[in-house]
């Protein structure tokens, strides 16, 4: 990661503490892996900066993501009993959940969907975190069921000091656009190409 | 992350559990951030399987990982307590290291750097971890400071189930070749644009 002078100059009369304390909008896009993985690494040091974390999970199986869960609530069992870290607490938006949209069950889907985003709005509003992890939220987007402006707007007026970091593919370009770090992970060479499935410690 | 089938089959003559349970070379390149972020993410679920990980950090200064280290660090203190989870070590490869190389100062560099290289060989030939981050060793090739193809045949022929992951920009294409993973990570926005400095809790 890169330590050096920023290549321009800020035109927004900020000082450099001052645009150091400004809470971020994080987009980890594109086909390749890493995006959620990297999201949850954030929460690493969220935590270790004594941070609240919310991640919200909107994804189909409890399986893709138990090897992080199951390690973040540990950290947070750390933070409860001594007082180390910060809290994190770690939401699943409904048990039938699908990235892969099923013919006939789409109706659920999106009711849950925009019950999360609500709860997150809510939260927001709140300022109950300081780090949101809103997985796989791209794809509620994409498929209209949580209107993209509705969040850019509430994303640009949230209050306080809350970072929100956003994963999954197809990230709508409006979103790019009013993100503070946007990534895209692209893949360069995969196990699947030779036919490879994935693996448990790996790919959950 | 997809969980369809493999888009081609396997001509290797494996099962799919065979190849299941193949130990993987991931690499997280590119300009982007999350490379090392990912990485310490993939050692969440390393920790709930109960697997070894050992952290090799190649760069400069304690603070960039401080997050990542302290908060891995308290989950091998729990495996340690309680027995859940696995162990993670930690090394950093001296204390003067740097990726920016600094004139008059390289010998030492490169000594600590094949020092370190030499260290993590005897270990994949021990089979002492299940898996490796070798965060920022890409430098290490770049420079000239490790023989890359000394590092390919090492991580071809090394025995056991062994996964280990390398990060860093500029991945050499002969690593990406050898990789059974290869994710890059490119930027689409940054706070650097805006002139905007890292800050705790998302830089480190």
């Amino acid at each position: 990661m890169a330590q050096g002078q920023p290549p321009v100059e800020a035109a927004d009369g900020l000082t450099t503490r001052q645009r150091r304390n400004q809470p971020l909008v994080i987009v980890h896009t594109g086909l390749g892996k890493g995006k959620s993985t990297a999201a949850f690494g954030l929460a690493l040091r969220a935590w270790n900066q004594g941070w609240s974390t919310g991640v919200f999970q909107f994804v189909k199986s409890a399986k893709w993501r138990i090897g992080e869960q199951s390690a973040l609530e540990t950290l947070n069992e750390v933070h409860r009993d001594t007082g180390k870290g910060g809290p994190i607490e770690w939401h699943k938006m409904g048990s039938g959940w699908s990235w892969s949209r099923k013919a006939g069950t789409d109706e659920d889907h999106s009711r849950d969907a925009r019950e999360g985003w609500a709860e997150i709005k809510r939260r927001l509003a709140a300022e109950t975190h300081t780090l949101y992890v809103l997985d796989e939220f791209t794809y509620v987007m994409k498929w209209g069921w949580v209107d993209i402006e509705d969040v850019i707007e509430t994303l640009q007026d949230r209050p306080g000091y809350q970072h929100v970091v956003i994963t999954g593919r197809d990230a709508d370009p409006r979103l790019i656009e009013n993100a503070d770090v946007a990534t895209e992970m692209t893949k360069l060479a995969h196990p699947f190409d030779r036919g490879q499935k994935g693996q448990k410690g790996i790919e959950w």
